[in-house]
């Protein structure tokens, strides 16, 4: 078995609406002294898809509706943030002095619908007023990249992109699976047994939430300036896969 | 910046009871390629560590207590089973047809106690019977392991000890820091500032679990085949460390 190996790509130059981002990954990619095999895993933070497909929003743009006024009153957050942040989502989980937990309208439960502030920078205006929003279909962006990767090079390849999500019942964030495409999102174990041929009871791996934790560690929290890796040595078979894989059902959610 | 390089350590021999567990884990990387260097992490899996320790419980030796009873027959696990898992959790969260999820006595939160059946092999009798308990006291188990690899490698190094675990939300395990020793659990953010200026919003990363997820993703699920994984290019500097800095405290726990 080989090494998992996680290289920083570091030349990805700061992202633009509308830059064609599949392009900017490879050409940082080639840069690079890496080989580019079959098997391999790119990582992109979801921040520089979100940059590309132009998702800014401006705060003084947004009309505040009641129900926004509702929740801003008890999270003690600026009520246009909080528009934005119910209009990305399904449904408010919790909502307490400074946090609003949502199911995201992709269907991951996060803070803040996944809207940052950091590292933004807007076209015009007060730039505190710039808010960018998570992409809009992370699994259609990453078969994007996927694609055009694999169409470049030959070599059959899968794409995560990731973002860092906080816990119940730990502290710290940790890197997550948002999008994928071309690798399993979840490993199914489910009749395999054990070195002394008992059935395993722990049945699925998250594999691509591992390796979205793993991209992580090394990306850094802080800046753009690692918004890709490359990963070497995946240790699953390549095959389609589709975010929703990684989403528990709600009835099957003991902690909603 | 380095790659984060994980390898796995397959020359480790299957753990008894009593066995010298850090001189064992030290031979096995010693019979990999590795160089040992300033910085690296040691990944190890908890089975080997709960074994080594003799956690071996055998269910025909459990005295089952009437609230054993109650919630084995909510859960429908074997009531000595379940008088276990009691016995080594604080608090019962959830307890449904299937699922009974704890607060370990060691302070996370997880399915069963963290018991485990698979590749458990007991002294005596019915195989069935033996269960496997976390390690007593995780930290201590990584501190020790710690102490003697650095003793005898003069490298100053970190110890984590891992085990896999659900997550609210999302479907499929992850692999999750128990123990940690020398290297920081949490890395705080705090007064950073991003590329324009902003201060950052998320203040603290999970490292270790992030690291613990990396390594759980080339341990696999089905063996102990790779209890050992060697990590070189961990982007954090080396500190003392507690495994309850994990620990979100449980008035600040919305999803309890």
């Amino acid at each position: 078995m080989t090494p998992l190996t996680l290289t920083p790509i570091r030349d990805v130059p700061l992202i633009q609406p509308g830059d064609d981002l599949p392009a900017l990954i490879l050409e940082g990619l080639k840069k690079s002294s890496l080989d580019i095999e079959d098997g391999d895993i790119i990582v992109v933070t979801q921040k520089i898809v979100s940059k590309a497909e132009g998702r800014l929003v401006n705060l003084t743009q947004v009309q505040v509706s009641e129900r926004a006024k509702k929740y801003a009153a008890i999270c003690e957050k600026d009520p246009r943030f909080v528009e934005l942040v119910l209009q990305e989502s399904n449904e408010v989980l919790r909502c307490r002095p400074g946090t609003i937990i949502v199911e995201h309208r992709h269907g991951f439960v996060c803070a803040n619908a996944g809207i940052d502030h950091s590292n933004v920078k807007g076209p015009w205006g007060n730039q505190e007023d710039w808010e960018l929003l998570l992409p809009k279909d992370p699994d259609v962006s990453a078969e994007k990249i996927r694609a055009f990767i694999q169409a470049q090079t030959q070599k059959k390849i899968g794409v995560l992109i990731i973002d860092s999500h906080g816990r119940a019942w730990r502290i710290g964030t940790v890197g997550v699976c948002i999008g994928i495409a071309g690798f399993p999102a979840v490993v199914d174990m489910r009749g395999q047994s054990d070195m002394f041929g008992y059935k395993l009871r722990v049945t699925q791996v998250a594999a691509a939430d591992e390796l979205a934790a793993a991209a992580s560690l090394i990306m850094g929290q802080a800046t753009e300036h690692i918004p890709v890796v490359h990963v070497h040595g995946f240790p699953y078979p390549l095959r389609e896969s589709h975010f929703p894989e990684l989403v528990r059902p709600k009835d099957l959610d003991m902690f909603r």
